[in-house]
């Protein structure tokens, strides 16, 4: 089956398959039965066969999926050995630990840019790069060619920031800004972060164990 | 239909219902047709008429939905007006964006206590609230009772505090580092947070549209 047919759902779930299967291949694992497979990763043995279907004859009946032929060709459809331009703006927190914490070239991409628009965060180093004030950015995307920004601005800074990039070739936003980018063109990607969302699920989630523990 | 009834995947959409809703009541608007919403939401309108009916009869054919009726029952079924008591683990970088940019009474959650190994981050200031020592956590938990555990710890530690804080009485956690907890209580909540998923998706669809580019 071409790439082009695997559907958006089961895109969505190949940046956890990618994990997991990086993990084994770190424990030096082999093999793995759909079975096990569920297990570890809390889907059903029958969703993983459908999933992993999608691209290729990895599984063998009885012996299970080829672990490091199924990570390698995960990350060839992501594209992790890409290298994404990727510019990060709003060095507050949040913007340290984005930089600091996510491995940009496991995710095919590189950081190559920092802004913020405080002169005294700007002018800073962070992970040994320089911190430049948000005015140069304009300079910087013509010279640099960023494909990816990462957002972690202030709510009401995020969308005239997010047109600012799109003229400016910016072709994909990571937005941490508690807001959804509106943008109206088909070949922009965004993705909107909302790490409250999850936490509501919790919260639901407690809500409903409250109710049946009350209804026993 | 009861609330019993309403499907996993609908439920993870109602923190973006609830969001969209809110900024619109924020914005006095009293009404709004499902067209309306799903172009603002990015949704199909089937899928939105579909998603709402779950819950009641908000719409009326020709009037759209009731705005504050809809945000107030969707609260309701999330439990927002909760008041779970929550705990926050790992204060470094991440962890203090956590605690200010979440806003946890929106939730349904209050941020009852703060926690770090380090002895020189234990005994700061956060939010107005103490740091305390990770040595005193126990202690904590058998007297104020925290239901939830935000954990920002680095990956190795993440899952022996899982399960201290399970036999502590932590019924769910919000997990920001980079592994998934294995629990095996079926009662326990778990959400693993991995920030670099959403990443992948852009390197993959980056990586589609140079690849159609080139096609063309």
């Amino acid at each position: 089956m071409s790439k082009q047919e695997i559907s958006a759902s089961v895109i969505r779930r190949l940046p956890r398959y990618y994990r997991f299967l990086g993990e084994l291949c770190e424990k030096g694992i082999v093999r793995i039965s759909s079975k096990e497979l569920s297990e570890q990763m809390g889907l059903t043995a029958s969703q993983i066969r459908q999933d992993l279907n999608c691209f290729g004859g990895f599984g063998q009946q009885g012996y299970g999926y080829n672990v490091r032929a199924l990570y390698d060709e995960i990350g060839r459809i992501l594209d992790t050995s890409g290298h994404h331009r990727a510019i990060l703006i709003g060095i507050g927190n949040f913007g340290r630990a984005i930089a600091n914490h996510v491995n940009f070239l496991q995710c095919g991409c590189e950081l190559i840019g920092l802004f913020d628009a405080n002169p005294f965060v700007a002018g800073a180093d962070l992970r040994g790069m320089p911190i430049h004030h948000i005015d140069t950015l304009a300079g910087f995307c013509h010279e640099e060619h960023p494909e990816i920004a990462i957002l972690c601005v202030p709510d009401s800074a995020a969308q005239p920031l997010a047109d600012k990039l799109c003229a400016l070739g910016v072709r994909a936003f990571w937005n941490f800004s508690h807001c959804d980018l509106q943008i109206d063109k088909p070949d922009i990607l965004v993705e909107n972060v909302h790490l409250a969302d999850s936490l509501l699920m919790l919260t639901y989630g407690l809500h409903r164990e409250n109710l049946s523990d009350s209804a026993t």
